[in-house]
């Protein structure tokens, strides 16, 4: 069964903003970042303790929907869902909300492989078979 | 009859790498802004100025995909193509290759609409026709 | 009697690593930015509220020192102390501790005036006497 | 006889301004970095050769005195000296001025030392006579 996981909180930090007096559209890419490590965390797979496994989790592709600002010192919540993962490949999906006005303010997918230090792909089941199941467990479709 | 664009160029930068020596995905939509910007220039309508005239270009959305990493100091050239514009909305497309391995390293589109300061949307048809010609005549499809 | 606050708490994030594998010297000068905004919360003086009463703080300089290296994912405590306020002008002196090992890794400071919407320099003491105290009574010298 | 180097020109990026609508200070240190890994270019003992000698130049301290905001677009020129060179540390001198103003912008310093890829000290003179002599031609004093 799922477990449901706490959202990722974050305060958006002054150099993070631009002359439109709102965050640049780059940081939230930056925002799923630290979201996906935070998750990766909360699942039991660190990504700090992977890389030294031998396990990279390069970024294929992103893609990021801006729907409403973010301004200076606002309080955001990013939601992380592993949508597929198939221990080739997997996608990540974020959601960032205003943590207290609720507001959907940004949406995007990574697109990720695993590989090794060489930047290799790499096939968890066959190589890493206990780190395969720890992600596993946690996939949403 | 359409101008050919020289595209831009540029270096990549110590600072821009991460922990996997190849430079961080998050900084490639940041050229995809500065391609963009050189782009406005030589199509004659620097941003500097239109921001001047009222006229922001937000960020809708973004998609990157990455297909070879770039390295510290690898020069690069940035293809910048504008695929629709209405008026209302605008997309542009990008195209990072190797300036001297030919190779293409990322691909990309940023959606974009046109926004007076308090980032209502304008229509540059009615409120700007010289601005919306002057864009119209580059738009490639 | 002066209050003990509670040091600024970051994990160092993937991007702000280079190809050196630890994070990038000018990341913490933004982290010195990230726990002054969080020291003017404790002390009551918000920083994105004195923006609104029309109160900037530009830094007129930063010096740091670089002693041990901070890695991706390590957790870092940010010491603030305010070491001069004449309501003109401020200094902030820094100093970055991994969480677990103690180890001084940055040690810097800031110094700062305080300007009105158009950058000009303002006097505390003489236009927002409430505010000048609030800084005041923080002083460690 | 010292030959006279040309500085480093730089355009302002979008994604570098902040709220205050400036440039935001951090970059600056950036900038720093990118005028340094220029003047080694020019010097001819660029960066990337260095670190695939084995040779990196980490950054013990910065300074940085903020006089005038850099803006969106704006160009700039970034003057470089070598005002201390021992073969184990090294000290460059910075100025940023407008390009077409000529206005000193921002003023800096850094302090380095060479260090292996475990980041262990190494001395030029002894182990790098080459570089060494290539560093030292260039100082100013």
């Amino acid at each position: 069964m799922k477990q449901e996981l706490q959202p990722y909180i974050r305060k958006a930090h002054y150099y993070e903003t631009d002359r439109m007096r709102v965050i640049h559209h780059s940081n939230y890419i930056r925002w799923f970042e630290e979201a996906r490590v935070d998750y990766l965390d909360k699942i039991g797979l660190p990504y700090a303790k992977l890389e030294e496994t031998g396990i990279l989790i390069p970024v294929l592709a992103v893609n990021c929907e801006y729907l409403s600002p973010v301004i200076f010192d606002e309080q955001v919540l990013v939601t992380v869902k592993m949508t597929n993962f198939t221990g080739v490949k997997m996608t990540i999906d974020y959601e960032i909300k205003g943590a207290s006005s609720g507001i959907l303010k940004v949406r995007g997918q990574s697109r990720h492989c695993f590989a090794d230090a060489s930047l290799k792909p790499i096939r968890l089941k066959r190589d890493f078979p206990d780190i395969y199941s720890g992600f596993e467990r946690f996939l949403e479709v």
